[in-house]
């Protein structure tokens, strides 16, 4: 056996709950897969009662006292599951600062501060594991970095918050409208009593960022990805959608095109046959093409204790067996080591569309509609008006062939002023995967 | 940069012009990402004429002699593509004992001497990368040995042969016998012109030895697996298990039970809604059940040069990085550390089954077929009896409540005797995923 490795939790809730358990009950397995213990010897936080964290260990082991964590001895690895910026991020750069490996759950503080504290860490001879951020337990991180390492990537496709599938899978298999459909996640523990991060997609954004920062070797924050949500959804393009042969998913999508790495966070529609369109309730899955590989999907719970503490453990021991710290430092594949891109701008980014137009129905309406449409250069691959009733403002749907979002949105401003439509045009993208 | 490392290639047939392909055209993707050059060395290879690959590296570099391969300088990694055992065997044994690390994609080889190479490769100081001898591109050793790392595995379901799927899903989807299916997928490439070893259940059963020896840490050699193929598949009964809402899967399965590990290779019945039924044509896919992650399937394709040459080169990079000898070093998780255990014998194991009977269709038949079962101890949860004809026989399909497999066979032998019986009974099980 190998000495112990010494272990500092910083936050201790429901994740931290849910690491500790794992670590005292697992702690014969662990030992027996490393080869030596894994050995919890403090943990900050600012609450004195931390639930039933401190029936598991030994007294004394909680501080609300930042020096006097720091202060532990041998004391080799700090997990981070505290959340947020400000402090947190002070914590984290304290910690690499004194040398210690860290372990972190944080997408809000690697999103925004990633390459930073990546060159810390590296200048400090230690390394940062950081799977829980995205993904929950799925093991997307260590695919993307040493299973795939041979690919160039193509695309990801990602459906990131469980959240927001859960509340699409209702809307699309239930009927439910938006409104509904939150209320009852919040009832069933699946949405916060704020939803926004969720739904606004901001949270999706975030994990983007990382992923597509790993995928394409570059940098990329949070905040440089558009981002579009899902509270604006209506529960009749989901219908029309659906009738098309279409499911509606909020992706995170990072693409290669020709006018660089895009990044975007949009609700977009899957043909029912694809992998991802299956991905029902709060489950995640992530779609990666690469140029050898073709496309791999990984699926599974993208947050929760005890997925979420799996990937928070799993880091733990790859860098305990010592060989994650030794992948950080020799490989050039991590956020600090690329140049800061600008993003390709998703204005020239050409895909379908599904467009939706509340039109009054005399003749001529829908000529108006095309015509703004094909001067825009965009050409029509369907239509569907539903309901008949002359004179009154009916729903037009439209799908559209391959168009540049620029021109789309220009196009679809063009017939926001038609007088026979009323009120603002809906334009969802239609996602067609890359044959892989 | 550090020093370049030195790769020999043996068996150069279209996985290995693959490999070549990807060592030569992304040569500068891979070096910076590594921090040092890849050069391929050395290809053993008994054929003179290796098609496009001799266009792609220097002249010279194919030789058909063993000695001028093995005896080329700086040659820190050999990677065997060539398969089987015997001869091919002896290769990579004179490679580790030579020190250099080995790749290979050589799945029956590992099934069958698995531990005894690791340990020959631990010995020696040197690894094994084996990513690419089950699931083709997908990274699921990666994920099993690294990421998901501080899970207690609880089961593996696996859909782990292409050539099977693509014939069961062309059955179901286009309700094509087995013999029309398989001609069509040989003639489309999806099926060798001798199928046996994929449509047999053996290709099946040597990956799920060598994934359920990483997930449970035990040695089990293919040879050890029950296995029962596609080939004896009625139409008839996917129709039936299709109209009770159940897709055919060949599985792969690796579960923890009350005897043991158990590791089987069968056709089975899959609800409908879960993700495995729903991969499609040659895709692969495998779902791991991890007592803290829960489910975690991973997706992709499974064969072919592309995906295979990218797990190949991952490995490779993974070698090259040093990362993966430190892992494969210092971790206690490989083959070669786990106690050959006995399998859990499968007879004990409970599941629900789907059978179909060819049964006289006259009062009392269905009170025969019920009472052997029921003096058997297993409980019906449903029976369907499609056709009416009196006096002619008719399938009658019953589905069970969980029974033991041994039990369900000695009352199927029972019904197989009964005079109102036509036939051999055919039983399905029905797999019941965990919650994950």
């Amino acid at each position: 056996m190998q000495s112990p490795i010494g272990v500092g939790l910083i936050g201790c809730g429901t994740i931290g709950y849910g690491v500790v358990r794992l670590l005292v009950q697992e702690a014969e397995l662990y030992a027996r897969r490393l080869g030596r213990r894994l050995e919890l010897r403090r943990i900050l936080d600012r609450r004195t009662d931390v639930g039933d964290t401190e029936k598991l260990v030994a007294p004394g082991l909680l501080t609300g006292d930042a020096d006097a964590f720091f202060n532990t001895p041998d004391m080799q690895v700090v997990i981070e599951l505290a959340g947020g910026k400000g402090i947190v991020s002070q914590f984290v750069r304290r910690a690499l600062s004194m040398g210690k490996h860290v372990v972190t759950a944080n997408k809000s503080l690697l999103a925004a501060e990633g390459p930073e504290l990546f060159a810390l860490a590296r200048q400090h001879g230690v390394s940062i594991g950081f799977e829980a951020s995205c993904g929950g337990g799925i093991p997307c991180i260590t695919a993307l970095n040493f299973g795939l390492m041979a690919n160039q990537m193509q695309a990801i496709y990602g459906i990131l918050n469980g959240t927001c599938n859960y509340i699409l899978t209702e809307m699309t298999r239930k009927n439910k409208d938006y409104a509904t459909a939150l209320k009852e996640a919040q009832a069933a523990g699946f949405a916060e009593a704020d939803p926004t991060l969720d739904v606004s997609g901001g949270d999706t954004a975030q994990k983007l960022a990382i992923y597509g920062s790993l995928a394409f070797g570059i940098q990329a924050r949070g905040d440089q990805v558009p981002t579009e949500g899902i509270d604006k959804l209506s529960l009749a393009d989901i219908k029309f959608g659906a009738e098309l042969g279409y499911d509606i998913k909020l992706l995170g999508i990072a693409e290669r095109t020709s006018a660089g790495v895009s990044l975007q966070v949009q609700p977009c529609f899957v043909k029912v046959e694809e992998p991802l369109a299956q991905v029902a309730g709060p489950f995640n899955a992530i779609s990666v093409f690469g140029h050898s590989v073709g496309q791999v999907m990984l699926y599974g719970r993208g947050a929760g204790q005890r997925p979420t503490a799996s990937a928070v453990v799993s880091d733990l021991m790859n860098i305990a067996s010592g060989w994650y710290p030794k992948a950080f430092a020799d490989l050039r594949i991590w956020c600090d080591q690329h140049e800061p891109v600008k993003l390709g701008n998703p204005v020239g980014q050409e895909s379908r569309y599904y467009v939706r137009i509340n039109a009054l129905d005399k003749p001529g309406t829908l000529a108006g509609v095309t015509k703004a449409l094909g001067d825009a250069g965009i050409s029509l691959s369907g239509v569907v008006q539903h309901e008949m009733a002359e004179g009154k403002f009916v729903p037009v749907v439209i799908t559209t062939h391959k168009a540049a979002q620029g021109a789309l949105r220009a196009a679809l401003a063009e017939i926001a002023r038609l007088k026979v439509v009323e009120g603002e045009p809906v334009a969802i993208r239609i996602v067609d995967m890359p044959k892989g």
